[in-house]
């Protein structure tokens, strides 16, 4: 027999009963009814129950074992009695008799629990993270992670991609973060960097003529700590092609990432890569607030800023005479509550805005006139507009029809009359748009509620209502300015709003295409011109869209979002030289500059580069998703703290002297 | 049609003659055939042939190519005509006649040209990586790298091996290596290090239950370069298995290398794993003198010092009487001429050795009696065992007809009898063996040759002859001393001898896993005593084995060596903290010390650690065996040069003020 098991802990059944076997694993949880211990043994691959009573050879030795002995057992399957059969686990129906055991480690006093869920701070956690990581859901997590990046191995495979391995010590690459710097010891006072991502390389790499490059990637960026980054290295599914354009990259990696959320994604639904919108990256600021929309959140913000120009809400109607300003709504459905809208308010203050101006539509209070009582509105604008060439009959059926009509809803006859010119004028104009809208706003069945709706009066509003396709029992939230300023806020509102009032599905991943991100920003105060994301990227139009205004010049570059995480990002990349030394000459970088930055990269594409481009996903991120939780150190076997620190192996830590001087090095005393 | 390509350079044979296509790739080498242009269009997939001729419209165009532009072709496919067909690449029957072109990337003048086999300096190679990637040689040998790693990958998979990740930026871990340290930005002074190998997060994995853990790791080691090493990082193979003994890991990690080499290792045969020998350190040093023999070659060496122990050969005679000492053979069959011996004396002067004594047989020069003419030496034999109960009649026997045999040969008489009387005696003490040994010592077919023969005569010549098994046309050589002082040097002319008298298979992949490694070893000139390995190893004999010579304890630790490298390496762990503070006391560290270092570690092993081991495969080693290389550099994508440096990124490189100042470090300014 096998030194320590002759099978695992999730494999006996009732077909094994009166087999005598061998099992190794960990005290799960002891039982003692009345000197009879029941133990549950566990190990990677399930728990069996094990039973010992003074009748075996061992049970002084079993009454002693606590919880996390690592142990093997030898001893005879017997059929559990039916009442204590556990359906829900596949050794449920049979225990093992102890005959004979072995301690193979022996556990001190635990500081966190394997057995049931309590909650323990992260800290203690990570520093005895070899029994967190016994528990089942960190088991579950680690074995998803391994799980989901084989099936995109599998899946690259599958598509003609090879997998290629590229330098980790290197030097730096400019994806605009900071660099881990690697001191070498055979060039004293020089660096290696640890690469961001294997931007050059990959694309070195088409240059060399592969064609289709992946790897599982490490990447190393010195960021500051968040709950969704690592502090230091990271993974992503990083590939690259040549001889394609943008929708050729889309085709080949949507499916790998579909397919991963269809295998690993539980009962979500995921959406179709065939139906993934791609949404301009303006497109989605003004729609989302943000380039990695939630599109399981069905809100849909939009541009209102004509309904506030020069309307009687002064704050909006001031703030649209300044250029670049805009008015931008939340359509809020089934947000139509005081209570709400005062919560959402109170949202925006906190978020450091002034607030947030609302609007919601209820039932008119009064009942409106029924067909028995007077004429619906619906009839007198038929019989309007049915003699409408016949301007006095129009004239007459208008004003005696639509004043009595108004005076039902609780209008004075002199504001009955006010409405009722206005909309003989919007007929006379041959607006019925117009008139059926003056129509709606003071005699339809939906009420405006809410102080902005008084200031800017129910035309406005009732236009802002249609152009947003709300109805009774919703709201909307307005906000106002420099978008830059307010946007992120909006998009977090708007996130807020889908979440409480229940829009978003949550049982749903929602991916979306951001594309034609802009090349170019303008710093705020400087006003210098820099690059806004990848330096690589082809611009749209090439060379020519480079000799107007680079703040319009638009780059083949892309994100996939999903859910409010952008998983993926990538770009057609720049393979012409010529452009390329152009681009950079905006972004303020002399060719020299550019030459001596990235001289590897500038050399290759003298060389017959070939167009190509590629993306790289996010994988702590995708499995983050998969798993269900928004802290990417549910998803890593070994993590840093938030301190970037690791407490279980003492890292960063003193280096010794002479480390120190074979590298050349000093350290600066700190005060 | 797709604005690249609607065909690889590998697709189109005769059955899309007529078709119109677009091709995109390099132009790999350019005819003109007066007038009339062929051109081979390269892609990473194959070669087509392109023609163009002025009936071209962009037959100007084309006449300005030159190799290696990336260009874009539109055209017709054309059978070629009988005589041009290529029948060794699959475009061999067809040809495309150019319409339309476009160049998508130009190329300069080329420091290095693609086609053909020219060679070039390593360093040219490096700097222009992404030329000489473009070269068949180089495309080949990356496509191999990545098929065996997924090769690797999948195996491991079919075995229930998960892949996880192990963190990068980490604390040191001993390897007994130089660590690569990388400076801690939000703890300025301190450092982390990049990990020599997963080793204690892998084991830290199996503590926290995992069972079966593999990873494709990357592994740092900042080491003086080497032709068969990486000067930073090199991947392995590594896993590691829980509830296992030495022989589990053999059977889990033997097939996946052979099916490796079975899968890529072209016609060259592979030893079944069933059949790889298990050799003892002590065995595979004394054998080959290396722990990482070739198997392909037959020569095994052997112990000879008893036949030197007091003989004529003084050097070796004298040598023998210090402690310690042993005269080693090196048996060469077919190495039997005055030529090669003298050449591999030099070899071993050559390699700082005094010499090398060697003793080689031939023929007797002297014909041997025939059965016509005088007995046999046999029949003498024969005839005088038949008698040897009645002694008279048995020296009778022998005197009389063995002195005739002797002056056949060419011995005096006295000789002769003198020989006789030896034979008689050992007869008469019933040692036939010696008798025998010492009849053909004299009087067998062989002669042996060479000075040491001479100086040790030919009974003990002939005994090590016997010893070796050699025969007519064979040598063998020897070597003194203590065996530390000529191993290296005994195994290296095992190797040479094996070369180039042709006794190496070159057409194998021969297996040997090395086990019973010493735990410790004493330093020559201190004596101290150290771990000889990796430190983390189960003693054989657990703790009581530690209370002995520490010099003398084995440890369950092992290598897999192949045509004479290091494949795997690998041992069952030491999961017992007790055994473990022992082990390290043993080699002068303090159980303080042990906490500190390893803490992590240490501390994990009071939580039940259940009895665990692994290995690690060195995977540029097996893909450079598989690519038949034995520069490391050629299976590399983008390798440092030997200097450790990055040519063609320009690593590593002077950091900015800004990034040690963020880092608290200063240059200690270098003489």
């Amino acid at each position: 027999m096998h030194a320590y098991r002759s099978h695992s802990c999730a494999d006996l059944t009732k077909t094994d009963v009166g087999a005598d076997v061998r099992l190794a694993g960990w005290v799960h949880r002891i039982r003692d009814h009345g000197g009879v211990l029941f133990i549950d043994l566990r190990d990677h691959y399930g728990v069996t129950q094990l039973i010992c009573d003074p009748d075996s050879p061992v049970f002084a030795q079993v009454e002693k074992l606590r919880s996390e002995y690592c142990i093997r057992i030898d001893g005879a399957v017997k059929a559990r009695d039916a009442g204590l059969i556990n359906a829900k686990i596949p050794t449920g129906e049979i225990e093992v008799f102890i005959r004979d055991m072995e301690i193979l480690g022996s556990a001190a006093e635990l500081p966190l629990q394997v057995f049931g869920d309590q909650e323990y701070p992260e800290e203690t956690r990570l520093r005895y993270r070899y029994l967190d990581l016994r528990r089942e859901a960190m088991q579950r997590n680690m074995v998803l992670r391994s799980d989901v990046v084989a099936a995109m191995r599998r899946r690259m495979w599958d598509k003609g991609f090879r997998e290629f391995q590229t330098p980790i010590i290197t030097a730096s690459s400019p994806e605009g973060a900071r660099d881990f710097l690697v001191p070498s010891r055979l060039h004293p006072g020089k660096f290696y960097a640890l690469p961001q991502a294997p931007q050059q390389f990959k694309q070195l790499i088409m240059v060399s003529g592969f064609d289709k490059y992946f790897q599982i990637a490490p990447c190393f960026r010195d960021e500051d700590p968040r709950a969704d980054r690592s502090p230091t290295d990271f993974y992503q599914l990083d590939l690259e092609m040549s001889f394609v354009e943008q929708q050729d990259v889309f085709d080949t990696i949507a499916p790998v990432i579909a397919g991963v959320f269809q295998e690993f994604g539980g009962d979500k639904t995921v959406d179709a890569p065939e139906a993934w919108p791609q949404i301009s990256y303006a497109d989605s600021a003004l729609w989302y607030g943000t380039d990695k929309p939630d599109l399981r959140n069905p809100i849909k913000m939009q541009d209102v800023s004509e309904h506030f120009r020069g309307s009687g809400f002064a704050i909006f109607a001031k703030l649209l005479e300044q250029d670049g300003t805009e008015i931008r709504a939340i359509p809020a459905p089934k947000g139509g509550s005081r209570k709400f809208c005062d919560r959402m308010n109170a949202f925006a203050q906190k978020e450091g805005l002034p607030g947030m101006g609302y609007i919601f539509w209820r039932e008119r209070g009064k009942p409106l006139p029924s067909k028995e009582g007077i004429d619906t509105l619906e009839d007198i604008s038929a019989a309007a507009l049915a003699v409408k060439d016949n301007f006095e009959e129009f004239l007459r059926v208008i004003n005696e029809r639509l004043v009595p009509f108004g005076s039902v809803i609780g209008y004075s006859e002199e504001k009955s009359q006010e409405i009722a010119k206005k909309i003989m004028i919007a007929f006379s104009e041959g607006d019925t748009e117009r008139a059926r809208l003056i129509r709606n706003a003071y005699f339809g069945e939906l009420e405006a509620a809410g102080p902005l709706a008084k200031n800017i009066g129910p035309e406005r509003t009732e236009a802002i209502r249609q152009q947003l396709g709300l109805g009774v029992g919703d709201a909307a939230f307005f906000l106002g300015g420099k978008p830059a300023a307010f946007e992120r806020v909006a998009g977090k509102a708007r996130t807020v709003i889908g979440d409480e009032l229940g829009l978003t599905d949550q049982n749903r991943f929602a991916f979306a295409w951001i594309v034609d991100f802009p090349m170019y920003e303008a710093d705020e105060t400087t006003g210098k011109v820099d690059f806004s994301h990848n330096p690589f990227s082809m611009p749209q139009g090439g060379i020519d869209a480079l000799s107007g205004d680079p703040l319009k010049v638009l780059g083949y570059q892309y994100d996939l979002a999903c859910n409010g995480y952008e998983l993926v990002s990538g770009a057609i990349r720049n393979h012409k030289l010529d452009i390329m030394i152009k681009a950079f000459e905006l972004a303020g970088y002399g060719e020299e500059e550019v030459r001596k930055r990235f001289g590897g990269m500038v050399n290759a594409f003298q060389y017959g580069a070939p167009p190509h481009g590629g993306c790289a996903a996010g994988i702590d991120r995708i499995v983050m998703l998969l798993a269900g939780t928004s802290n990417i150190r549910e998803v890593i076997m070994f993590p840093m703290n938030q301190r970037a620190e690791d407490l279980m192996m003492n890292a960063p830590s003193d280096p010794t002297s002479d480390q120190l001087m074979e590298l050349g090095l000093r350290i600066i005393p700190q005060d």
